[in-house]
């Protein structure tokens, strides 16, 4: 499925680079291209951007091997979700001390399988998953995630993960009854967050709950503030020193003593690395007088374009023709599936001369989207990935 | 991936032999158990209750290869939607002309691909489609798909595919023009549809299409009613003999000569055929006095549940355990993902005694799980099948 290949590196525009590449070597579509350069200049900048913080890259953003191997060379640390990361990460080179299983959904095997490998940092949200770790990943480092409030999310957690700050006191003094070591608390904004006041409250809630904890006799030494550091998609982002700047001011303001910081980037690190080239399978309309076209790529929400649900994630496209004449489109997948659609509510405009066998590139594509496709729905294959850098 | 395994025909009670079956046999969870005499079973009766139509099994309701060899042997005919489907039939015994090619969304290498091996029967719903289907599957058997309005369906197709009655009028008399075979109309009222007037209109619809060919001296001679035939999942559905009444009643009424009647059921033939076998990973609570709990299953909307999107599909879930006493519960799958939550706004209960570790089974799951599985998104596999019968 991945195939490494070789061009020149530093090139300052991604997408042009990317896409020539991909004119050049014409592979078969729908397809990925990562360039991996971009990929280590992202994670360098993340590290510029907040020196004290950590880096867990959030596998799951882009789990291909490449990806992971060239951010072990980098020094990064990994958020693993599932003993299938933990296992591509320690065979790309990745070392245990350098995983932190940040699901707190966790079979009790599946705990033991990871410290049997040697992982210690694990985060857990309930009694019965901290009770699974104490009895089965003793002396570990735990943290617990509570629910923060933050509605500006591109795509909000809700309440599946977490619990109220309340219990994640009472947890975290239990967990050092228990014999773990009790790290401290985390929490997470939310994927695609593009609000920095986001961050601000949950370190205010942290900062409390790390008192409280104190005042009963279990210090803590860390803050995990998880990941939702935003790409700018069809609207821009504000770029990550925005972020930064909010949390070093928020964590100077609500803590004593600095915290070991953590952070969990995923998409800020892949994201903008990824292009997908993808082919126009049909433009019609559905009625002569039709204001709008349709036009349907070969790929869709069932091969890659996941985040299109809802359209949360509205992409960047762009074609080999003249931005102009264009007119308003209404994009869709191509399978047999009325939901396979990627945009009808959202605005998008395509230029009229497009015609099918023609390329739409979808940028900013490289997180998220070719670990989701489905196997073979419909029978059209998983989005395979291919790498320059 | 699939495992054929042995046991006696014949239970009554699906539910019961196949959970029986996962207790004796306990395969690794999640997984999908499909008992093939019921594939069998649900073909026949379809094909008792509307005995003038020709069945199409749709094959993206359930892909795997024994499925489609058990159909096969019974007779069935084969609605694919790619080349991969194409190719999938045909391994399995299909002859190339018991299948149908019914994607209107298909790239001109699909359609030459296909006629190549032999296919001769096309659905189309754009002038786009139309010419590459004279050009590269002259004289083939062509349909064109209409919209029909059809609000009642539980997952709605919207206007992504066909055209409206008026286009079809004229792209099937061109299709006669460009000497390809103008088979006549065709429609789908959407998926999971329990209402059996949906069917109605569209027959109406197709009607007056064929008659206005008629009269422009190009006859047609069938009519395809697509699938959506529903399942009873929580909510029972109306049993296929009252869709079969109102669809008889209703092409009498509208058609001086009876059509050629094609229909392409694929949850009705499999849907009841499956169960899946999920563990509850955890149970938990956010804060100590809420009233729900959090059951954290290992499969999720991204390993098989993707009808679950929106709760369109709401399971019917058994345990172990007896039925009380039992309290309210929100469902979540096992990812890092807060989209991945399967039931919180449709009521579900389950026994207060449900322990992390206890099985869940998920009846009437053989249409559309496994093969939406990803990949590996969060490093979680695709959910396997099993098959007795």
């Amino acid at each position: 499925m991945h195939a490494v290949l070789d061009v020149p590196l530093s090139a300052p525009d991604v997408p042009t680079r990317l896409r020539a590449y991909l004119d050049d070597h014409a592979p078969t579509t729908p397809c990925l291209l990562i360039d991996l350069d971009v990929v280590r200049a992202n994670y360098r900048a993340i590290r510029a951007a907040l020196p004290e913080a950590a880096v867990f890259y959030a596998v799951k953003a882009n789990p291909a091997p490449e990806v992971v191997r060239a951010l072990v060379v980098e020094g990064s640390s990994f958020d693993v979700a599932s003993t299938g990361e933990i296992d591509l990460c320690l065979a790309q080179g990745a070392t245990p001390e350098s995983l932190s299983y940040g699901n707190p959904i966790k079979k009790a095997a599946d705990i033991a399988y990871a410290y049997g490998l040697g992982v210690r940092r694990f985060t857990f949200d309930s009694e019965g998953d901290l009770e699974n770790l104490a009895v089965l990943a003793p002396g570990s480092r735990v943290s617990c995630r509570f629910i923060v409030d933050a509605p500006q999310s591109g795509t909000p957690f809700g309440r599946k993960f977490g619990c109220d700050p309340d219990m994640a006191i009472r947890l975290l003094a239990r967990a050092a009854d228990l014999g773990l070591s009790a790290d401290g608390a985390c929490f997470h904004v939310g994927s695609q967050h593009t609000d920095p006041a986001a961050w601000v409250s949950g370190i205010a809630e942290a900062a409390r709950i790390a008192r409280a904890l104190g005042e009963c006799g279990v210090p803590t030494r860390s803050l995990n503030l998880g990941g939702g550091f935003p790409t700018g998609y069809a609207t821009p982002a504000p770029p990550l020193e925005v972020h930064a700047a909010a949390i070093r001011a928020a964590v100077a303001e609500h803590f004593d003593t600095a915290p070991e910081l953590l952070i969990e980037p995923g998409r800020a690190v892949v994201a903008t690395a990824g292009v997908i080239r993808s082919e126009v399978v049909l433009v019609s309309r559905k009625c002569d007088t039709d204001t709008h076209r349709w036009v349907y790529l070969d790929i869709g929400r069932y091969s890659g374009l996941a985040e299109t649900e809802n359209e949360y994630i509205a992409y960047r496209l762009l074609t080999a023709h003249p931005a102009t004449p264009d007119g308003p489109v209404i994009i869709a997948g191509p399978t047999c599936d009325g939901d396979d659609v990627i945009y009808q509510h959202t605005s998008y405009s395509l230029p009229l001369a497009l015609r099918a066998g023609d390329h739409v590139d979808i940028l900013d594509a490289g997180a998220y989207t070719a670990s989701y496709s489905s196997v073979s729905f419909n029978g059209f294959p998983p989005l395979p990935t291919l790498f320059v850098g």
